[in-house]
């Protein structure tokens, strides 16, 4: 006990409450994620010194306040659950409270595994280093193996950089993980043998850490090259593992993630990453869902911006995108982006193989133009 | 293909939206939730009448609606994360979509392991067959061993049931798992000693699913007999993995859990019950949380109600609780029920092994009087 480290990490909180009380609530939400009892019951000074969380601001903010709250590095023990447990654990219960920002001190980040390839990693692996990157997905769940498998040889011989099962093939009776992925990757490497080209395939991994195992040995022997993941699904520990288990990039998929009252950019960007993401899907703004062009700019700032020299990683546009608004989308995100089209090419029906060609054109094209 | 079991589950909604348009929204929101891509594209008929959910009823609630989906059970895989990947994976990043309730198919929960001891089996352990249960717990993080130990002492001296560690309590370097848990255990043991009681010791479960086989592996050459695990932090299969490999009773904790806009008695009483947990820590209501008498009762309702025969859970009314609420909430839980007070009997410095034995009192009268 005597060599606590004296670091803490800034989380900070907007609360839906009036600002009269502001610092008592805060204090309040201090104990409740730090020591969760009455203050006043506490004999060990090295405790109240090192380890109570310590409210440094409070201001107003629209109708609420924000406070920021310096949690001590130590009682997260360097763990994923543990980390977010100090960050949202109890809070997630109070439904007034959303979790905004985290600043890390300096080194913390290094403490978690983070991204084994990231940007450059990614681009290596495609061979494609300046321009941006495509990819779509294998739809719908309930389809065959050998109706799955067709497809990714029709999106492979498209040119499509990265084919990634949807997030809903698992491993269910009609398409079993173990005869699903040998069969898909197979399509794809005879498509990568056609064209010459790099198409990669990131099956989904799912289910209890002992079928993650199970799962990452089948594709590891059809020779896989890439992993997709719902780190929230699997939950964020398990993705630690995975992480640390695996050669291969992890595209992280957010599903179960929105939910959290915790601010995208928190938790798709700066702790997927922080948690060995290489490649972060995200619903874009204008789509199916609700992120306002806003946070999808903060989603990518924190996955791509410095954080204690952990690599940066791809942000991943998606959700009811479509090949019109290619440019667009690279205009505003840059190079640095694989955009995610699934199914606004598979909408294209008979016409699918050439939705999905204009589709890879428009974004090479773009690149041509810089 | 052939043989894909035709059940359902019927998933409600609440969606913030007006009821004009409500079958509109129902329909684009069953697609997300099964197919994720434009019904018309889709080729295969077995997929469209097997696989896609279906909008089963939509009807005005409050200012928004209700829909009642019906989810293909066959695309669930029978696995925890795909279950609530498809119950709230992608809707989770729709603000507007709450999900409210979750109707199974006979015969569906037993594909989950389910509780393995559930509300007899704790009963059985700590020795008490009528009355309610008693639980509290050890804190605060940062404490240095020994006063953990001193402290779960008294508890057990007092006649707690169940001394459990704050869920803040992980690996980290001021109490390692494998130097607390060891010492805890044997502190009540020698409590139980002197006092010919039966008090359990349920030390906090967390990190990577290595860590958890560890700290299993810690726990049982420690003689523990029960297990503090928060589903949501650790992930769902992780949960379930667990529990096929711990003979200990689990106590589920709702730390991460409150921010899903998944309703409690879904998450909290059906789910992690269906997961395993043989008891479940929930805010009560008029402590610092803000869940209703109404949400409370419900969740009680889905630990302790029929469930294809699995074995009814403990409820564990928590976040806040006095010695002095101890009628009430007896009157309103009923006998099978743990009561946990924390913060409420430490707040008692000297007067701490008073208070607790105070509250053994009052649960123990209470029962005498039924």
């Amino acid at each position: 006990m005597s060599n606590l480290p004296n670091d803490r990490l800034i989380a900070t909180y907007r609360i839906a409450a009036p600002f009269d009380g502001a610092r008592a609530r805060a204090e309040a939400l201090a104990a409740e994620q730090s020591v969760e009892m009455p203050l006043s019951a506490i004999r060990d000074v090295r405790v109240l010194r090192d380890i109570v969380a310590r409210v440094d601001a409070v201001r107003p903010v629209g109708g609420g306040f924000e406070a920021d709250i310096a949690l001590a590095a130590a009682t997260t023990g360097d763990e994923a659950s543990q980390l977010v447990n100090m960050l949202f654990g109890n809070c997630s219960l109070q439904p007034e409270v959303q979790l905004v920002r985290v600043a890390l001190p300096d080194g913390f980040a290094r403490r978690f595994p983070g991204p084994r390839f990231g940007i450059a990693g990614i681009r290596s692996l495609v061979g494609a280093m300046r321009r941006a990157l495509t990819c779509s997905a294998l739809k719908p769940q309930g389809s065959t193996v050998q109706d799955l498998a067709r497809l990714a040889h029709l999106l492979a011989l498209a040119g499509i950089d990265v084919v990634k099962d949807d997030h809903g093939l698992a491993d269910q009776a009609f398409s079993p993980f173990a005869e699903r992925v040998p069969a898909v990757q197979q399509a794809i490497d005879a498509a990568n043998c056609e064209t010459g080209g790099r198409t990669v395939y990131a099956p989904t991994f799912s289910g209890r850490p002992r079928q993650l195992r199970e799962q990452r040995r089948v594709a590891e022997q059809a020779g896989v090259r890439m992993a997709l993941v719902a780190p929230m699904l699997i939950g964020l520990p398990s993705f630690v593992e995975f992480r640390e288990d695996t050669a291969l990039p992890l595209l992280a998929h957010p599903a179960l993630g929105g939910a959290a009252r915790i601010a995208p950019p928190v938790l798709l960007g700066t702790l997927f990453r922080l948690f060995g993401a290489d490649a972060t899907i995200f619903p874009n703004h204008g789509g199916r869902f609700s992120y306002s062009p806003q946070t999808c700019e903060s989603l990518c700032a924190a996955a791509r911006g410095p954080l204690d020299g952990l690599a940066p990683i791809l942000p991943v546009p998606a959700g009811g995108m479509t090949v019109d608004r290619v440019d667009e989308m690279l205009a505003g995100y840059g190079m640095d982006t694989m955009l995610l089209i699934g199914g606004g090419l598979l909408a294209a029906g008979d016409a699918l193989a050439e939705r999905a060609r204009a589709f890879v054109a428009r974004v090479h094209a773009f690149g041509d133009h810089r």
